[in-house]
């Protein structure tokens, strides 16, 4: 397939790491999906004028545009869209069996399944979530409708079939040896696509939902295929205790699952509230990535996550909006509340716990990409990865930003607009989304 | 002025009270901007078949549309929304002399002031504030222009010429008898417009700008012209430590403004959130109003304002953005972080505090009408009320809410569509507004 070459002239922001954000005003050239050059406005001149960039799209950005990585929401749940809003005085395993596996129940309905995905995909790519780790169902052939979507719709997805062998009142689970079974069919079937973006991820709901035997199954389902491996750790107090008591082998949560296999570098583990710091230690030590979901957490009472400390001891975070636990499908929305959460940890005695907003930003982008395991392909615009991308404008129409005649240089104003927009943009905001260089999304055209 | 007789049929929702909320299926009638019928659909259908509404326009609301009085915002600041999402890494007191004095500053211009203020209060109305208490700016000239704006927009406000007369930095300030004059002439040219929608506030800064001399004549003026008083209290713990310091004779913060007859049934205090149990007696016996900025208190690292406990000790409560130390100028922000500061409280060992969606829209509405004692016209949909409402439609086009084959009862439904809205919903949800009968924004035709 030929893809367009584009060249992107105009300021770009993006994160080289937690605490080094790069803004400047320079050129950005993208050749089949993949970012080939980058450099000054000097230097895009003279290349210009030698003819470098003829067989190139040239997109000028006007002042007060700029361009920044696509967000990366490292937890979500596609089938609980339709759900989004409601039932949020419940807490978690209320909530789980009154609202959430009922809903779930529904995508062996391949027709109801097409269509909430394709909405939930839109949706997200509408909100600048170029890649997105999704929690499927416990449905084989439903999971497969969102994967055809991703694929159909260009989002990057690591998209999982929900494994569960425990059994609950609304019978919504697996026996074990089917499940098994149909894990392996459903990455056979996502590998027979060959396609670039999406991949398949075994996804074990909870320790509260598979009992050590599956889990043990999915580790080396996992192994066997190189597959990435996602699940729930730690989220409410209640979950925690009740998995003690169901595992009494084990000291801790995370115990259980170190038990079963499950930790390693290819695992993202949501939420992850409350750990002790053995707990900690063993999370970094294996390598495993925490999706922080903000927005779930404070809904359902779940806890506040010490974001900070997990920095500060090696682990990897990105962030996830974790719908419809989280009431917020855009990640920036969750980098709004990780800042929220974080302040409130600091102003609770929790010293410099607070999340700035360039490092709520790094989250979003790259900490994402890093806990995904994708940092070598997305996360920042580095000469070499492939090109997901937003296109911002402060001061579109409908916007919720202005500005009056500024006293600011230059350089402050180019750090203010970025600013405004993690405070203040929604959607409205991001008027092209781009995919592996292909645009998705254009409210300019 | 010959206004318009509506009368609206279908969903309704208001709060009675804290823990009362209405929503039923019915008509409501406005006559000369105010409620003058309310009852079924049975009856509505009985009247018109009688020829009750001949001369009305009949609004028949769509199926998932529905009505709601229009939201309250109990204290913001117009001159600083060109800074909005900007310098929220700073404490209170720097962030005041770095960002805003020298903001504010420039309000002496009028041209400024009036294209600022347009913005401002057009921008408000689109996110469904009808009624807004503001602060202005020191200059009384200019914040005229920010009256003239609201009367000329329709917009229900309170507007205070802000009074300062402790010396700063920035020179924003004035000497004490200047600033006396000018708050008195203030009120006088306000009052000279006759208009019903806009009054004036007495409005001292906070207790760091102004020494008691000023604060006790302000307080004789408010006491003349029986004007509202509206001022920032404990915000920030720095905050709290200088006013003591500069008051020895005082024991509180809240004692240095009851020295000055500063607190009675006509006063707003921002903030208000490092309150003792004394000081938490003396403003509910005093009958003063709280109004909450949670997104404020959170961006800035001033604290958790308990709110359920003020309310337990029947303080009256309304929500403020106080933009630009919040950083969103939407009420249905403010209901949310209202929610998410009130969980992290309870998370943190404070039984009960939460806030729930039905008690943030109690105090989105008619709480913030009782905080402004403007309870008797405004704040729920009794007949006798002015009518101030927002049509809202959950599903219009660009909505971050979608719906499918839904399970739900009539009356779940119901409920479910305001749940939605108060988690979920921006201004593109709010497809009308009315203030006291008159349509001020209108989406949809
Ligand atoms: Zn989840
Ligand atoms: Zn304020």
């Amino acid at each position: 397939m030929v893809q367009e070459k584009l060249v992107f002239v105009g300021l770009l922001a993006s994160s080289k790491s937690l605490k080094d954000l790069s803004i400047f005003t320079g050129f950005l050239a993208v050749e089949h999906g993949k970012i080939t050059r980058q450099g000054s406005i000097a230097e895009f001149e003279a290349m210009n004028n030698a003819g470098t960039f003829s067989d190139y799209n040239i997109i000028k950005l006007k002042n007060d545009q700029f361009l920044i990585p696509g967000f990366v929401d490292c937890h979500t749940h596609a089938p609980q869209f339709p759900n989004i809003g409601l039932g949020l005085d419940r807490a978690l395993l209320e909530w789980l069996s009154k609202y959430t596996f009922p809903l779930e129940k529904r995508y062996s309905n391949l027709e109801f399944a097409a269509k909430v995905y394709d909405t939930v995909v839109q949706r997200l790519l509408t909100n600048g979530t170029t890649t997105a780790c999704y929690f499927g169902s416990l449905h084989l052939e439903g999971t497969l409708e969102l994967v055809k979507t991703a694929i159909k719709r260009n989002q990057r997805a690591l998209i999982g079939k929900v494994s569960m062998n425990v059994k609950n009142d609304t019978g919504y689970y697996n026996n074990t040896e089917k499940e098994i079974e149909e894990v392996e069919k459903f990455i056979q079937e996502v590998f027979k696509y060959k396609n670039e973006l999406v991949q398949p991820v075994v996804t074990p709901r909870f320790a509260v939902s598979c009992d050590k035997e599956l889990l043990t199954a999915l580790a080396n389902i996992s192994q066997k295929y190189q597959c990435r491996i996602q699940s729930h750790l730690s989220e409410n107090r209640d979950e925690v205790d009740y998995v003690l008591k169901m595992n009494s082998d084990c000291k801790t949560y995370s115990g259980v699952y170190n038990k079963c296999q499950i930790l390693n570098e290819r695992c993202i583990m949501a939420h992850a509230i409350h750990l002790s710091d053995e707990e900690i230690r063993l999370l970094a030590h294996k390598g495993v990535s925490i999706a922080h979901c903000p927005a779930s957490n404070t809904r359902l009472k779940s806890g506040l996550c010490p974001v900070r400390k997990y920095l500060d001891n090696n682990l990897t975070v990105g962030l996830g909006t974790d719908v419809s636990g989280g009431d917020n499908a855009s990640i920036i929305d969750a980098m709004r509340r990780a800042m929220d959460v974080s302040t409130h940890l600091e102003l609770n005695g929790n010293n410099d716990y607070s999340i700035s907003w360039k490092e709520a930003f790094y989250l979003a982008t790259m900490g994402g990409a890093r806990a995904l395991k994708l940092d070598d392909k997305i996360g920042n615009f580095d000469v070499g990865k492939e090109f997901d991308a937003l296109l911002i404008d402060v001061y579109v129409n409908g916007s919720q930003i202005d500005e009056y005649e500024s006293t600011e240089s230059a350089a402050e104003h180019a750090v203010s607009l970025l600013q405004r927009f993690v405070y203040l943009g929604d959607d409205r905001n991001i008027v092209q989304v781009y995919v592996r260089g292909k645009k998705v999304k254009d409210l300019l055209n």
